[in-house]
């Protein structure tokens, strides 16, 4: 284990971070805000840790291995996000600092789960860099990485592999800075294109821009009380359609870029998407429309709901929580599954999903054919046994992590609706539960918020990278 | 596929299930209850559709394939229960066919949830009919076809690997039919030692009888409704014990019966299990005790739950849909882990959740060192990567099951919780669930009684055999 190339990129994530505060210090200043100074003083203290972290530990080696890799993504989220809840604190905004770094988890996790009753009491500013952790969060604080760390490049690939949810559906390109280089300009063309349509339907600029950067990370904090559903049908379907958009393997649009659009429709993830959002927008509308009356909102809500849980968005526009069981269950069920892999959002993922489905009906045919060889191909391609063992592996560990917060979250006096709803929302990074956690987790006891936060990151980072780190045996072993 | 020798065998199977109706006949006989015609009637019907079959389709080969296999088991499953309804009808004690389906179903595949809100109203011979199909079905067709089908010897293991829940940990003796025996005899004694020790506590001789047959086959009928609660403490702890005792892999039992108790003690299924049971127990206690106030009542309350539960039996002494969140929704894991592979309990068994806690320590191992041969070791011996791949495909299929009956399910008017919980109890063949479906599952339309019995043959059988023989494929393919 290099500790000392681990701890200096931290530093450098850091100081990284601490510029990034400029931007909500800015919004703070347009709106002649106190907590200015909360900010202010936030990025002094995170840019002198880390650039003393940095300093400390600058001779290293170039070389990343799995470890290191998983270390680095540990270490940058727990470490940012310790910086990131100060703010709220300094400003008094958010007193508590459990509740502030719950709160900023859920920024950089792109869960978009609060604590606040009402969001409304908190500063343009703050508002912002909550806003802004989703965006930072979603495309990945390794993508991220990479364009700060110019001499590292083939084989942190490595890193990248820790971090990207997912499969990739080819390494695109040999360097993996370049690859980050280009995902990343396409995440900010598509975040002002976003902003833009946005304040065509007369949202205002600062609501326009937050919501754009919480519809990119696949976060989900808005920064009013009535939500998503205070907007007009215009600007909500501008929202969904880019949400849609988020969950889509950025693989994809790199294709589109280099004019393979052939191969984009060949896609079995993008159409395994798009069909099991079809179906579940039918059949919710069908299930809801009796309540709602008119097929226009009942459609947009339905398909709103549906891909803003399935993004693990999860922004919403309708009050799902009273809706009948049928379209809660399906809710819940979108929930697991997560947007497609190379996306910002978080959950199983489709791939994951397609593989397994693949790999039961391959069980079917072993079963009546043992003799038989049998292959499973996705994308056009044979997938290897040890990928296929990854995937199902990975699957019975994310229903153990669940039921294990699950449990840890049974100490409260909600019912078991509401806490498995948190458990399966906290740890695919969505947002919203059922019950009494449809609108804001605040209830929770502050326990239940830090396992809640351990939960968001678990299942941001895929499980391993965080385990892995915070395991006593990890460095003892080579 | 080879009809005749599927029909053939069938046929045989229903023409012993008609013989063995002349036991709750006879019990009729013995209160003097009218409906005993009910009973000798069905049973004539039985055993004339089974004989003819049986005439019908008797040239036959004796080797059995895979799919072969599966048909016998489901189609047997299927018939026997579509007879063992009949004579609830016939009685008019169950006027609802589907009702006296979903019934013996819940009979057969030894799950125990019932649709009665009154179960006094039933007469004696019906109420030891529903706990004798328990009993029958407790340890399986096939173990039962075994003893009937003399001509098939040792491709046979072909039907049992389709019947055997979970992994055998050897294959203790070369003919299935003579494991059969052993593994029979070992049933009978067992039912009739437990039958004794509740009769020795002053349990009826009716009582106790219907009670060890419902005990044995891991399936949960009671006859009063009080339920075991009704029972003192002593035949409450003798049915624990027993709950406990069915859930072990009877192979087991047999390595005692040979004098080799040393690898008995060294199982590791057997340790998980006794493990698990252990910390659930104690935990339930600790959550519990304020509410009950008297220790050793709810010490054996939290472990009868807890074995009752894990072993798929689904008994109930206490009131355990009041129990706080957190005893709530452990009793909820426990329904999906189940019991010991090669024990009459259903759900996912302990050696597929211990092979798969396996399978992810490896995957941590693998990570870090990727270059290293990293095997997993199971009883003692080295798994191959098939059975590993098998058993965590069957996860993946098990949970999409769940997960669908569970939104099939969602039609009724239930919440999530009540909805999952039935979902969960049925297919892993339980019997209780939670919310209004604590004591009995009569609420529900007659189609979801239908899928219900549906989703308990499928648990049951452990998906493959049911899917394959209805699947419309399966035909053709050779």
């Amino acid at each position: 284990m290099n500790y000392k190339m681990v701890f200096g990129t931290v530093g450098r994530v850091l100081a990284v971070e601490s510029v990034l505060m400029l931007l909500p210090a800015i919004v703070s200043l347009l709106y002649n805000e106190s907590a200015i100074w909360a900010i202010l003083v936030t990025a002094g203290v995170t840019f002198l840790f880390g650039a003393l972290l940095s300093m400390l530990c600058r001779k290293s080696s170039s070389v990343i291995y799995a470890k290191e890799g998983f270390a680095i993504v540990a270490l940058s989220w727990i470490l940012m996000s310790v910086f990131g809840a100060l703010p709220f604190v300094l400003s008094g905004e958010i007193p508590n600092y459990i509740d502030a770094y719950f709160e900023i988890v859920s920024g950089f996790t792109t869960t978009g789960a609060t604590i606040l009753r009402d969001v409304e009491i908190i500063s343009k500013g703050l508002l912002f860099w909550r806003s802004f952790s989703h965006w930072i969060g979603g495309m990945g604080v390794l993508v991220f990485i990479m364009a700060i760390m110019p001499k590292i490049s083939d084989r942190s690939m490595h890193i990248l592999r820790a971090e990207m949810p997912g499969h990739s559906v080819g390494k695109l390109v040999p360097k993996a800075k370049s690859t980050a280089r280009i995902l990343y300009l396409i995440y900010i063309v598509m975040t002002i294109v976003q902003m833009i349509l946005l304040l065509c339907g007369g949202m205002s600029l600062f609501d326009s821009t937050v919501i754009s950067l919480g519809t990119a990370g696949t976060g989900g904090f808005t920064v009013t009380n009535a939500g998503i559903g205070g907007y007009s049908a215009y600007c909500q379907w501008i929202i969904l359609v880019f949400m849609f958009l988020y969950g889509i393997n950025f693989n994809l649009y790199y294709m589109l870029l280099i004019k393979k659009a052939k191969s984009v429709f060949k896609s079995e993830e993008l159409w395994s998407y798009v069909g099991i959002l079809s179906v579940s927008t039918v059949i919710i509308t069908i299930n809801t429309l009796s309540s709602t009356g008119v097929l226009s909102d009942t459609v947009r809500h339905s398909a709103f709901q549906s891909v803003a849980f399935m993004t693990t968005t999860g922004f919403s526009t309708a009050n799902f929580n009273d809706w009948p069981s049928l379209s809660k269950a399906l809710l819940l069920i979108l929930m697991f599954l997560g947007g497609c892999g190379g996306s910002t959002a978080g959950g199983l993922k489709i791939s994951r999903f397609v593989l397994m489905c693949k790999l039961i009906s391959r069980e079917f045919r072993k079963m009546l054919h043992p003799t038989s060889v049998h292959t499973v191909r996705f994308e056009g391609k044979q997938v290897d046994e040890k990928t296929l063992s990854s995937v199902t592996t990975y699957f019975a560990l994310y229903m153990l992590c669940i039921f294990v917060v699950f449990i840890a979250l049974s100490f409260e006096p909600f019912g078991l609706e509401t806490n498995f709803s948190v458990a399966v929302s906290s740890f695919n990074n969505i947002g919203p539960g059922f019950g009494s956690a449809a609108s804001h987790w605040g209830d929770y006891s502050a326990v239940s918020k830090l396992i809640l936060s351990f939960s968001m990151l678990l299942g941001r980072l895929e499980i391993f990278p965080l385990l892995i780190t915070l395991s006593p045996t990890f460095k003892y072993k080579k």
